[in-house]
């Protein structure tokens, strides 16, 4: 199947352009780039020298053809595209925000109008596979969203408050330079930012009262001086006093059959480079409150690696094709 | 006056020393070490070359003679040296955490039996600074409590839940090696650790409460690669809505005369070797979560630091003699 | 073919267990280890789950039956295990020292006496492939004498001195903990060790001399803060005046067919993970000095990856099944 | 004594005015900058808050007035200051490189036409220290040639070759945001740059012949995830052989009276934040080659605290004024 890429000079784009090369089904035939149209992508990206020979080109979005394309560019770009390849039928994972939250809540949090609107499914396959399977153009979930829910799905029918405390590496902020990537800014620091507001709240308020939860949710997330990564601690302060047992079960319960849950002490270097998401969960003595951490790779189960799992799936691919590989650790 | 520093060759000890050196009104005349003894300082701490040129020594504890005595041992350790000190009427700060609890609780939360209990002051000036003045023998408050404590303090008796999430630096784990502080544990990664049951919270849950507050208080540390500092996010929920101008009100009126706490952005590269505290907050949309934010620098408002303002005010100095310096940033 | 892995539990046998669930023609069904004898694998590592379920177990040398072994062991360790496996036939990749050198030359170096010498070609298939195919006991290169060796052999006939100043990653010093890998020590330093006398000096001087050099080999390693990857700095004062396109010639000329070497910029980033070798050179006005850099995972083309690199020679595999994937960068 | 700091807002800025704030007889009146005027200087530079509280301000040169004029502006911005300040005779520390090479060296080096030169010594205290007293305008040495030139200094006349491999910290890069600087790109990375052809290996070759050597001066400097701090490695080829007591001599002899200059080990932590440089050596086996490795702070003995180091000379007061003070290590 031939694959094209919107916005392939990106991180996102750098790592879906890798795991196309190691798919079994599918070829990169399209990496499109506006500040480098021209270019090599191996010259940009040397890690990929040997496996992507193609150069970025900026096709107009109605020549852009492909089986599957994935859209790797900021939102309020995507949209430029959607529409279009919406209507053609070319099955799409769009990796930015557009899609993900109904359109009222969409342009108050972004602050923007939706030019091109339509209904997709959030594409987390752990809580929504069977609508995913269904559909042709996916919303990828953000990265903050795919650790923090899942780490709380199985009890968030209990809980009364949540809140997310995230931890994440610099290459969610992009490749773009700035005073807040600015390695001495970094490097032994820990930067708490918009602490009450992140654009992704919306997303983890929105699926966690789809799970008949109606806790109150917080976040706050931080830049660590960590390249890859989101490690999401969830405190969890419960309606009625749980046991550990019965939490372990749910956990074991709802994540039984999911290739890429694993339920085990959460290490960013268990899941670098990987799809997977890796979680834990503590209760507190007197049963009121749990401590649950998922950690996973912000670029993978995050965004690219968490794209080509929905490409599998409405691609009608084993779900795992071309993901199953474990992380290079330490 | 001169100083002895019990147990000197480890991270606290260091930064004593250090501090000694800058202080105007003191010489160090003994530095003990169990392990080092005989081995000149500046031979196991090359950054006090030229400054400390004393040899370690490991006096029976009665030997020890000095104006003022900083315990910078283990707890359980502590203890053996604190009652012929306490009653030798030697001025001493300990940094260990052998009395920063009352005795039932201490030996609840630390499974050993106090063999030499007496009742000494939580040294927390900011707290505390009529009964440090008072005493000899000064408990010196544990790193996490100290950011943490003052992080919620203005505010803990409008406070329901507080939730400290802190991350803390490496230096924190002490100068011995271990699994949790071999290096490629510890890069790239974030590891939450005592996830509900860190000693350090019962300080936190009695210094609260001492601030006519019933809030439930909850605790979880994080390591992450950072050397030195720790940056604690206290999550508040409160009883009633708040408002961003009261809530401002409160830490300004609380901390106007401190002269080691800032409010101003925390960024750990600014409180890095200094005794500073800077703190700032946020109040959530509705007004019923606070987000205060505290960074300190674990050895020295979380340890060094903080047990030589005690000293200044035990002694009758100006209570910031000699830690009045800004940090080196970047 | 079943794989057996003696000293599975470092960070090399980390790496080969990787390798081995990626490659399509082997089944790992023996992995050792003393300290872990009766410990599941992906307990121990747990990036490892889902994909290796054995247990370490510890049997005696002559019960390990495998179609190829591999030695994660340390020197003097492996030759423990080569003798029996050489006898027998068995197909060995030694990650060790313990072959690599003539025998007197090794004693003198590791000054211990070698119990069970024979010759077996050093692993470094761009110089000895031919060797190596012929073979059934490999002796995998050192890490930095992969790096060196490969930085400088297509000049080395030109050169009268090469000093190698290489910059290594924390990994390399193994899993075991130590003052050298302690976090406080590594993070926001740079180390240099054995300034002059480091072991691997050996190997590159052997190899050097074997490539008609008469150059003086120099070699001064430093410890830096990353976790993977091996960055070595070779400075090559040239016999005579040399030009840019005459070394460039040289460069493509020896590598133009290798799949594992890349002359690319080197970035650490770009071959982490991996089996690449990456290489840049450039030459200084006059022609009299060259600047090599390589760049290599040293537990990887420095380690496992070479390792198996050289299993697929020797078992008439294609050279690169199972190793040619890119690094995930950043 | 007033002081003025042109360019103060960047990093060497920024220890300047931390310098100031500790010496015992300065006081900090003017500090510019030009696209912060109006600004608050601890606002930006938040570690200074309670230390200065003075704002940002961009006069005209002529309108500058202080006992002492810091120049802590990009080369060729300095010489538009140098020329007033310079007939005014106001004492000035430049820390550009506008003055540090004979002007038709710096022409051809820096590719730019000088517009006021006139000459001013080089300011090494440890080789140039009479010069600087008799001087008005001294030119602050580069951060690289400092540690470097200090290495190799007491063998210098031995030497047939220099090969300086450096590796320095990412402030080196000042505070403006690039991609050199972007964390993903120096986190878990070695980056060598300017391979052979550094601007400040003309200052390295100057000095260096200064001392009677006819060595020939190389140098590679690479970039390494470390903040603040140069480690260089001084490969020395000696023009006969050499023993190590010969050159413990040299070292000592020479260094034996210099009060920033320690003979141990090197570590970036003892010198991190001070003016000290720490060196140390070995002879390799044969006496043909010293490795010799020095250790500084790129923005203090590199940069802000040589520059004091100069003033206190110029200024009549003790050298070490206000500068000895020990790391915070680790």
């Amino acid at each position: 199947m031939d694959i094209a890429i919107i916005g392939a000079s990106g991180y996102a784009g750098g790592d879906l352009m890798r795991l196309i090369t190691l798919h079994p089904h599918t070829d990169l035939t399209c990496a499109t780039s506006r500040k480098l149209d021209g270019t090599p992508v191996s010259l940009d990206q040397p890690h990929l020298k040997g496996f992507v020979d193609i150069t970025y080109t900026n096709p107009d979005v109605n020549d852009i053809d492909a089986d599957v394309v994935f859209l790797a560019v900021p939102h309020t770009v995507a949209m430029q595209y959607a529409g279009s390849l919406h209507e053609r039928g070319i099955k799409t994972v769009d990796l930015s925000a557009d899609y993900r939250l109904p359109q009222g809540i969409y342009e108050e949090i972004y602050g923007v109008t939706h030019t091109a609107y339509f209904d997709a499914p959030y594409g987390l396959p752990e809580l929504h596979r069977d609508a995913i399977k269904k559909a042709s153009f996916i919303a990828n979930p953000g990265c903050f969203p795919t650790g923090a829910i899942l780490a709380a799905a199985p009890v968030a029918d209990l809980a009364q408050t949540i809140i997310y405390d995230s931890k994440t590496g610099v290459s969610g902020a992009g490749d773009t330079v700035s005073e807040t990537t600015h390695y001495p800014n970094v490097a032994d620091n820990i930067n708490p930012y918009k602490w009450t507001a992140h654009r992704h709240l919306s997303e983890m308020q929105l699926e966690i009262s789809r799970l008949e939860s109606r806790a109150s949710v917080h976040f706050t997330p931080h830049l660590v001086p960590v390249t890859r990564g989101i490690l999401t601690t969830a405190h969890i302060l419960t309606e009625r006093p749980v046991t550990k047992d019965e939490i372990q079960m749910r956990y074991r319960h709802m994540y039984r059959d999911e290739p890429f849950i694993r339920l085990q002490t959460p290490k960013l270097a268990s899941v670098r480079g990987t799809n997977f998401c890796d979680i834990a969960f503590e209760v507190e003595d007197g049963g009121r409150r749990i401590v649950a951490v998922s950690v996973i790779d912000n670029l993978m189960k995050g965004a690219a690696g968490q794209a080509v799992q929905n490409m599998n799936i409405i691609c009608g691919f084993d779900e795992t094709e071309g993901l199953l590989f474990p992380a290079a650790a330490p």
